[in-house]
């Protein structure tokens, strides 16, 4: 990573630029997730273009297994292969392989598992993890860790959160081992590059303050280039989450991007933000869209729901996504109606998941970008009362 | 409709231009399907703006079904409810209905059947037909006919034939009807719409020459806007097709567009052009892209074959597809490879789908855009050799 300033703040709000080998990102930002490479129906030309995405998210497990990673090092890295020439974060896979339940089993080396795809038994350990990421060149790498269950004992975070900590330790220097021989000729359309990719490493400690410090602590001490918050977002009342997230993110160094894992609503990003949270990630406006779950100003609205089967309105007529705008020339010109949204999701026809995608990954998108010009104005607080008042008041 | 007129001939083949209400069509054309208005996977304004599809196709039972008349009302017709400014065409829902086999009965008033969505018995008549496609606003409407099924006897050929004879009478008739009182205001980019929509009427006959020859006589007397070949692409050998297409297309009337319905491959749209055909339709190119079947200048490629799991080449390198040509700017910049469209289909990843029917209807707009440009230039012959050529060498 080049560097990361940070250009204005309000209160612990921060605005930054962010430099990476494949371009500058504009904080606060959210990230798409495209769990194989690709956001879900969705071509990374409308991505870029139409929705203004400025980082996407890759599933490091996932493309372990499908393509695999001959293919990915035969395209040079995950952007050729997915045709994504900006900056790119890869997670380390270890939420994948915790999530398997009991088909792994965790030990100080790291995690045997059984191949959810066909069965085969494999192991990653934090240096698997790191050569992964090293041919997928992601912009940003994660560090390798174990996401502490919900709810757990004191103990038991504090086991799980320690062994997190010796894992990023070993992370650390796998990365900077792979990272003394760049994977791949540098582009031509990054003269700069390969510089050497960024590693961030991730707090973790449960509900309890005091370890969620201690991790921060060990965390600082090995060093790395952006810190992010995990372990939230895994089933706690949402006031737990808030809590340790007030208690963690201003903690977090202040020369560094600061990310969020996992989190959430419009109105998480926006506690986020007021925290001091610079970047983020959800499968919520993807996943949701696809299953009809549309974000708007007004609040959330369920398109399958019989009150939109002849309603002539734009999903969020104050939304100026290609989905809610009017396409063509000319005065009285169509926009797509939430009756012909609705129409497409009670038929599953995948227009209907491409557009809903669409349009709540401009909505997640746009958020960010009114958090930032809010932010740079010094107006965080009053946009904060607006955005809230107008989610609140209903479609 | 407007007018149409024949711009240059080679041999059979013509080049021409449409004049319809809601704009200008290039021919010869080719009509990509919108089932239920939808070209699924791909947004109007990809099919527009990157596709270069001039006039789409919608069909009438789908959508007197589902969303049903009421809703497309509402939107003033299907080109607004599914946001296509751009010309439409809608068949009459009589293959769709014949198609249900058992579930319909064919009279001489029109075919009985039973709704595949909920069970309802419905009734569908030629005045039915014509004023469903009324309230679509469709700039083509095609007469509602019997499909001749199959193998079929002299006699049945020849009864089926006669009865869509009589039923393209009352099409006309109850078409002109709805045609003195538009259905919609006109729209604001349209100055001059509402004008009367076209109405085609479609030659049956089965195998028979005679057949083909007596329904097109009946046809020419009643007289419509434009001339459809149906009954063809039903299971017949290619022998047979390319008989009937030779006898039927020279003789339909040189001054009014010929459409051949629901045909075909690459070839076939040649073979038809070179027998003076203006228009097709078919739900190869988007049917076949979403299951990996690819169509290339050199032969057809089945994406999900393991031999592509590595190809770092793009579907069809002299293709100028959007999947196919670099989407950024530099020198060394990326494209879809085979590999990572491998990739997709094998995870079925709807996103595979949809730039699988991007490439494969930019394939045939392009098939014909080509056919047009040879025609022009008095050289279809040897283009047509050049492109039979190409085409057999495999990819």
């Amino acid at each position: 990573m080049k560097s990361f300033s940070v250009q204005a703040t309000d209160g612990k709000a921060r605005a930054g630029v962010l430099a990476l080998n494949h371009g500058l990102v504009q904080t606060p930002i959210f990230m798409p997730v495209g769990t194989y490479g690709a956001v879900k129906g969705v071509t990374p030309q409308t991505l870029q273009a139409q929705i203004g995405a400025q980082i996407i998210l890759g599933n490091t497990f996932h493309l372990w297994l499908r393509p695999g990673l001959e293919i990915i090092q035969k395209h040079q890295g995950l952007h050729r292969f997915v045709n994504w020439d900006k900056p790119m974060l890869t997670d380390s896979g270890g939420f994948q392989v915790w999530s398997l339940g009991d088909l792994r089993k965790i030990s100080e080396e790291g995690v045997a598992f059984q191949s959810p795809v066909n069965g085969d038994k494999l192991f990653m350990a934090p240096e698997d993890s790191m050569r992964i990421q090293h041919v997928l060149n992601s912009d940003i790498a994660m560090a390798f860790d174990e996401c502490t269950p919900y709810p757990a004992t004191r103990e038991q975070a504090a086991a799980s959160m320690q062994l997190s900590m010796r894992w990023a330790a070993r992370s650390r220097r796998a990365f900077d081992d792979l990272s003394a021989q760049p994977s791949y000729p540098p582009y031509a359309l990054h003269p700069e590059a390969p510089m050497a990719n960024a590693l961030f490493g991730i707090v973790q400690g449960g509900m309890f303050e005091d370890l969620r410090t201690e991790s921060l602590r060990a965390l600082t001490q090995i060093g790395f280039e952006g810190y992010a918050i995990g372990g939230l977002s895994v089933g706690e009342p949402k006031d737990d989450m808030l809590r340790v997230l007030a208690h963690t993110a201003p903690q977090l160094p202040v020369d560094k991007p600061r990310y969020l894992m996992g989190v959430g609503t419009p109105e998480d990003l926006v506690d986020g933000v007021a925290n001091g949270i610079d970047m983020f990630d959800c499968v919520m406006p993807s996943r949701n869209g696809r299953n009809g779950w549309l974000f708007t100003s007004q609040g959330d609205l369920k398109i399958r729901n019989a009150r939109f089967k002849d309603d002539l309105l734009p999903i969020d007529p104050a939304c100026g996504c290609p989905v809610c705008q009017p396409q063509a020339h000319g005065e009285d010109r169509p926009h797509f109606t939430r009756a012909y949204l609705h129409h497409l999701q009670r038929i599953d026809e995948m227009l209907g998941a491409s557009l809903a995608t669409i349009h709540n990954l401009s909505f997640y998108l746009n958020l960010m970008r009114q958090m930032r010009a809010a932010i740079q104005a010094g107006e965080f607080s009053s946009w904060r009362r607006d955005f809230a008042a107008k989610r609140a008041s209903g479609v």
